[in-house]
């Protein structure tokens, strides 16, 4: 596990996300190619007595989205990234704490991110999220997300250094 | 406004979500066509000082949630409803305190709906929300929503008493 690099996410959330601390979102794992956030069960209940679908979308949106801003940071250094969309389909309810997990994208993709933000400052990434209950799929997330870089790039070249 | 509804639905939100009194979100408006819920900027901002994305769809779930219950509730008493899937755009960036907008379906899909309802027990309902910060859209959602009774109706007639 990439500690370091977990530790600072999670502080940057708790810090500058009021929902994150109110949800108990926390960076669980880390390792460069998959990223982990959990959430607890029992601050995300409905009234049915199971995981509530705003906590769902909410813990979905977010791994998506600190995905995207590592792999921004990694290829352009610092940078704002937004979700533009995304699309939920919830499939079981959920009974027990869950977490939501997110891969780092293929290299083509990966590629192709990285260059349009180190040349037009631009990019957009779209990254699936699993939401699971341990090893039971709970619902499938797919977020849009548009990264931008306010400086330009102090090398044209992309760092691909992120599963290093 | 059909004050005595929007209370109850209120006053069970909050005290059966968490997650809604965290996001201080209220029952703003119900006139039996319009439901509005509001939340706060202040607990539900970034760290780019704008509306939390996961706030925006924890807002836009839970209000066409709700139109979806008040909707089965008037079509046959008691009943259950989950959210299927969503989707969900974000147009423009969040400043101020904000609000869900969803208004009741048109007569011919609310009748599908009624009649799945009392004849299947089960029923969907696909229900477009807008949120808004005052009269400026900010976000187009749309929930796909399924009811359910557990007991068959006392009348296999449709109560459109919604609007009245």
């Amino acid at each position: 596990m990439k500690l370091a690099i977990a530790q600072e996410l999670d502080a940057y959330l708790q810090a500058n996300i009021p929902l994150i601390a109110a949800m108990q979102i926390k960076v669980s794992y880390f390792d460069g190619k998959c990223l982990r956030l959990s959430a607890p069960l029992a601050v995300n209940i409905n009234d049915k007595q199971t995981a509530f679908g705003g906590s769902i979308a909410t813990l979905a949106t977010i791994t998506g989205w600190a995905m995207a801003t590592l792999l921004a940071k990694q290829a352009s250094g610092p940078n704002q990234v937004v979700i533009a969309e995304s699309k939920l389909r919830y499939l079981k309810p959920i009974t027990d704490d869950f977490f939501a997990e997110c891969l780092r994208p293929v290299d083509s993709d990966l590629d192709s991110f990285c260059h349009d933000l180190n040349v037009k400052s631009t990019a957009k990434l779209v990254l699936p999220v699993q939401i699971k209950q341990g090893n039971k799929i709970t619902a499938d997330f797919t977020g849009t997300y548009v990264a931008s870089v306010n400086a330009p790039p102090t090398s044209a070249a992309c760092p691909m250094i992120f599963n290093e």
